[in-house]
């Protein structure tokens, strides 16, 4: 039987399948119907999530516009990091866009297994770099790169997003106008 | 006396004395004068600095146009964590503000540390996930608030950046023009 969850972990750490039992036994399994909200503003994130099925956004609201920070797939883990590490309030909304099935890990039996084992603790931060490098990656794609080229680098990075995520939303991730994004598609389609 | 490595690397866990020995132990002193790079762009960052003196700029050029990513001051670790954890070559150049005094701990000794202590494996996932927390901090920040705001969170969070660091690098910082940092602050003094 394949199993997503071991798949993904082994990518990073030869688990034994005693170890990969013991992770498993602290996992709930939880549902998130399409617009139901896994955080809002101002909770404190107390959990991770695999997520097994569906797809979320993490976004912002600024003067009641919405700022899209990142879409997540099936088959990887996510939190709200700034306020999963502080347990403090939460600047975001992370809402599915899909019918979600997800496995979610609490704060504190998280911090249970990095204290019961040195591969937790290993994976834990073989993820935190994971996201350093995602994020720097992305900072310096908004500081560099004009809008037509994120717009490349994401058709090429993560295909998923042009198949199920509505063009408006993808327009407030790139940080442009629906418009403009049309523009774009158009003049690439010549 | 007074031994800021160990006091910065105590806030974050309780090391013990004969711990911070064998931290030590790994560390090469090492100068960078002002002018002077730790690391080029295409470069393999090897090493983690711990900055005792002194002042770095990290940046990258686009179309000649240099984009200044973070400055780092003393009391603080610094590497260039995208190409030191993959091992691959940086995007970036880091170069000295000021005359730098460091300690150097090198990738593969980093790597040795922790294999061989619980308490190292900790700190290296605080420090990745204390980086998670800032960049996006700052990457939120450049998504949301116009240049004014940024600016005010700068003077406020990091005052030594406005004693030290000459005013077109705050601009590019900022990523604005240093015409429009001296209408900013033009306003703000009246």
């Amino acid at each position: 039987m394949i199993d997503p969850l071991a798949l993904y972990m082994r990518r990073f750490l030869n688990f034994s399948d005693e170890e990969l039992l013991r992770f498993k036994q602290f996992l709930k399994p939880t549902e998130i119907k399409k617009g139901e909200y896994f955080l809002q503003e101002g909770a404190i994130c107390q959990n991770v999530l695999f997520i097994e099925e569906g797809l979320l956004r993490i976004y912002h609201l600024h003067n009641d516009k919405e700022i899209i920070r990142q879409f997540i797939f099936e088959n990887s883990f996510f939190t709200e990091y700034e306020s999963f590490l502080a347990q403090k309030p939460s600047f975001y909304f992370v809402e599915a866009l899909e019918d979600c099935k997800a496995l979610a890990l609490h704060y504190k039996d998280l911090n249970a297994l990095y204290d019961s084992s040195i591969n937790f603790l290993r994976f834990g931060k073989m993820m935190a770099e994971n996201v350093v490098q995602h994020v720097g990656h992305r900072y310096m794609s908004i500081l560099r790169d004009d809008a037509t080229t994120r717009y490349n680098n994401l058709i090429k990075e993560r295909p998923k997003v042009l198949q199920r995520v509505p063009q408006y939303m993808i327009a407030s991730y790139l940080g442009i106008t629906p418009e403009a994004l049309s523009r774009i598609r158009k003049n690439m389609a010549s």
